[in-house]
């Protein structure tokens, strides 16, 4: 294949070279901002649709504001390879989602153009907020402007952040990535005209014209009325009114999202206008990649692929959400009660299938984890047998949720805790480290940790008959397909090599690691277990072991929390924990070099064995 | 004073009895409802004004619907003691909030008509949603219903629920109580008209004239187009349109919230609209008792009072939010970059006093502590020290916001967690005790657990010369306000009783019941050290116990989190970890009956120094 070239992309060193590119460059630009993500996440996989969507958004935004000074906080972060590239990061693009590399999502470390690290959905409006209101009492200048997508917008967090913003009296600029790509036609002929209307100086009298139309008739003088008095904000959200505008936003669109040059008008007036405005921006996702055009969900978060074909280089095998999917279909299917919960992801956690078979048992309720749990706290409650499928990462999201409807309640919620453990290449944001130790401060809920795909199927069914919550924690990619010789029984574990002096307990898809870490002659007499249920946990064993051994060491793919239970109730044996460290942050990387970094590679494991005997 | 009589409250033994009472006697009843709770509440304290409003509509509701066929969900739970008295709790009332008494919020193990625990706000939405699909699936008759505060509604949760509920196709009742009592007059007028123009028959043509009449005009066609295509969720939720009816929700209101007659009727419209309905309802938050009325704010959780002159029994003395707040108006002076944000509690986190003084600088964000958090993390972006204050339970709610937006970028926000540890009466879910063990798993954030007043103080300005995140935690009620030799420095634990073979380790609230527990001559000898910093822990002193202890006994009042990271770090010591259990729910009770229940007494340190001996 013939080596690409980026003559006016190689050309930016820094934000000031993209700025001095003359006007008439910048289709070719867009054009090689394209070219150079696709041939980059051909290579090293990553978000190429939303952010393809948005090179014009981009491009547009730092022509018209001067970051830093100006802050453009980009939700999610899908969206900012553009903003990447053109912030002098050109150069070390290559290096995209690669250890000490480029990482997928903005990151403050990485660029002082980077306003706000992201990666969990609908934090943008917020932070903006917080910039825009640190700018007006230190009386500085520049505007901060949130980049959000129309998912991400129905995220609770985001909602109450527009609930402040509308009425926080200081300039802040919302630019919606609308990329629905199925934005009716029927709206197109109105958009130039009103886009023009309510971003020209005639915009107010418009208003005003609006308001006295309203004022005829008694359904508008009711209306009109109901805008007047106090608890306006809350008042005009609940009453049939007109949204935006009453929120406090100044609604400016529909816009074209690649027509830069419109853009940038738009946003200028926006800039002027020194107050809270909603742009609403309509993009293609995956504009200018056929196929990614095509099949935008395959091209959302992609692995490695063929330019020419689109085709994704390494077939997907089977995988963990591919297991929990099929399983929990087949468990439906002889039982009516049990639905299934999404939150905007069914493909990635599997539920694609389930969906298509039991359509009414299925429910996706868009970006909203915290609503996700506590409505099926709520199916509980009246009966059924919810399973909410989530990555462990956005369980964060409904920690109170959690703790607060379903554990405290003791309802049978199963959760589905899916790309649980060390997650790769998304890196900080999006690792699945913290699950156990939060579902261990938690009363009432079981956590099974399967090793094995035959356990996952085994323990989701055991999950689904258990009448407590539980949680079933696997892995991102695939556990092993080994058989076991020990059947799964709720709260036992499984000896893989006999309890010695020296014994390592590993749970969850750090038990293949173990397994391999204690191959070999020098490792003959070394204990080997699987820690199949974090809760219950094995009570014999634990006192077999106080017998046994006399050093045990736990091995865990999360913060420490599995090491300081088994801790706790081993008394003097000497517990060696090895966990994911929980004073900093893992970055991007291959799980393989995470787990070198936070100490839990094979040969980690023989140290730690090498060390207590 | 006289003993009151309740005739008809005393003839209501269960439901039943209630739906029997003929309806020219229910206006009695509604007083001797309000009589009862202000009876009750004055002597064991407990959320008054917000039962005082709602008494109409429960009682309305409950001659409408047949729960627990029908489920009626009380968001908040502080308007629903009407429900317990009509619900056959009358009885036992008088044990409200007292230990094994009945609860201050609706327990489903409590009754059979309690159909969701609550105490956190926002949920309610949520969980009726829920419960109206299980009716669905498994095709059972009954309605659910939220009820839900205007307050509430603003969380984002409550919002994300909305987003779904509209588009679910199931029957759905949404009971807003507005009690704002300043919802304005002007409206009246058109209340009657609108509420039966809105659920009567005649309703749908209506709809259509509006259609009809939006249609001329260029803003009419353009808006009623807009109506049309898919995703119409999501922009109908952007563009300026009828909110909640394109939600998916028939609106109703606004009602007048003490007048059950005509609440009934619209209840009764409503349940047989079979969708989704919101009833915008409007009450006097105090309704019946002058002094709530005229001050709902005091009222709204109130300790005992004298029911004659509305004044408390017990003049509260300072306390540790009263500390924070002077504390933080103090540092405020000095520097213009301190800012306070709350999330609807300026008053319960002992900010009123910095509101009045710095109106600019203080940020009441709603019941929305994920945007508080995000919010700030965006200020320290921005340059601002901002300090958040909420109670520890609801930072539960923000548990994402603090890992991911302020903890991983390592940004400067204070946290002031209010009601960390047990909290007594409001009982389960409201315990601060999960605060620090959340806290430990995140990385960056420092963790300061004062014992007195005074260290509070001196804790809270430290924490905003840090440069990093730090979290300042304090009970409810107030720290002794003993002097301290040993001024406070970072990271350095205080020795109150020479190091020795025993020591007791000891955090916070938990420092002064150990000094109680170590009184007298058989304690002599046995160590105490007041730990003040959980993070960073005291490593010298750790190094020096573990020279000189052969057992150490920890001390904290919340789920094991502090003797865990003591006992990680004491290899070869004994270490005996005193903390709330995990494993279950604390209710309500006075906080030395929760202590007791805990194992956390002044008996319980000293049966485990003995033990240890």
């Amino acid at each position: 294949m013939m080596k690409k070239e980026y003559p006016l992309l190689d050309s930016i060193r820094c934000l000031e070279d993209y700025k001095r590119i003359p006007e008439d460059r910048l289709g070719q630009l867009a054009d090689e901002l394209r070219a150079k993500m696709i041939e980059t996440v051909a290579e090293n996989g990553g978000h190429l649709a939303s952010s393809l969507g948005a090179v014009e958004i981009v491009m547009a935004l730092h022509r018209v504001f001067n970051s830093p000074e100006d802050r453009l906080v980009f939700d999610v972060g899908h969206q900012a390879y553009a903003h990447k590239l053109l912030t002098g990061r050109g150069a070390e693009f290559s290096t995209l989602r690669k250890k000490d590399g480029i990482a997928g999502f903005p990151r403050r470390g990485e660029s002082v153009h980077d306003a706000f690290d992201v990666g969990h959905a609908s934090t943008s409006i917020s932070a903006a907020l917080g910039y825009a209101r640190a700018k007006h009492i230190a009386g500085e200048k520049g505007t901060a402007v949130a980049v959000i997508g129309d998912g991400a917008l129905t995220g609770g967090l985001a909602l109450e952040a527009m609930n402040d913003a509308g009425q926080a009296k200081v300039p802040l600029i919302v630019v919606l990535n609308d990329n629905d790509m199925s934005i009716a036609p029927n709206v197109g002929a109105m958009r130039k005209q009103l886009t023009d209307m309510r971003t020209s100086s005639s915009y107010v009298h418009f208003k005003r014209a609006v308001a006295r139309a309203l004022d005829t008739g008694s359904f508008g003088r009711w209306l009109t009325r109901h805008m007047e008095g106090v608890k306006v904000r809350i008042k005009n959200f609940l009453l049939p009114n007109l949204l935006f505008e009453q929120l406090g936003f100044t609604y400016i669109g529909p816009v074209d999202g690649h027509d830069r040059a419109e853009l940038e008008r738009v946003l200028r007036r926006a800039r002027d206008l020194n107050g809270a405005v909603l742009i609403h921006v309509i993009t293609k996702k995956g504009k200018g990649y056929r196929f990614a055009e095509e099949n935008p969900e395959k091209f959302h978060g992609v692995s490695p692929f063929i330019e020419e074909s689109g085709k994704l280089k390494s077939k997907g095998g089977p995988s963990d959400s591919g297991v929990f999917g099929e399983t929990l279909c087949a468990l439906a299917e002889s039982d009516p009660k049990v639905v299934a919960v999404t939150a905007a992801m069914p493909s990635g956690t599997g539920l694609r299938n389930f969906q298509k078979c039991y359509p009414e048992r299925c429910f996706d309720v868009g970006i909203a984890e915290e609503h996700a749990l506590t409505m099926a706290a709520g199916m509980a409650a009246g009966g059924l047998k919810p399973v909410v499928a989530l990555y462990s990462s956005f369980l964060q999201r409904g920690f109170d949720e959690l703790y607060h409807d379903i554990c405290l309640q003791d309802l049978p919620v199963v959760i589905g805790v899916d790309r649980a453990g060390l997650v790769g290449n998304d890196g900080t944001t999006h690792q699945g480290i913290l699950d156990v130790a939060m579902l261990l401060m938690m009363p009432n809920i079981l956590l099974f940790s399967p090793a094995t795909v035959c356990e996952l199927r085994e323990m989701l069914k055991l999950a689904l008959s258990c009448g407590h919550p539980v949680a079933v924690r696997y892995p991102r990619g695939c556990l092993p397909d080994r058989k076991s010789s020990v059947p799964v029984t709720l709260g036992k574990w499984e000896v893989l090599k006999p309890i010695a002096k020296v014994t390592v307990l590993a749970t969850g898809s750090m038990v293949e690691v173990a397994e391999k870490a204690l191959e070999g002659p020098e490792f003959e007499n070394t204990g080997l277990v699987n820690a199949r249920f974090i809760r219950p946990y094995d009570t014999e064993m634990l006192k077999e072991l106080s017998h046994t051994a006399t050093s045990v060491i736990t091995v865990e793919d999360g913060v420490c929390a599995f090491g300081d239970l088994v801790a706790g109730r081993l008394d003097g044996v000497h517990v060696v924990r090895l966990a994911v460290p929980s004073d900093r942050a893992i970055a991007h990387a291959t799980v393989r070099e995470q787990r070198v970094e936070c100490g839990l590679s094979e040969e980690d494991i023989r140290r730690a064995v090498r060390e207590a005997q």
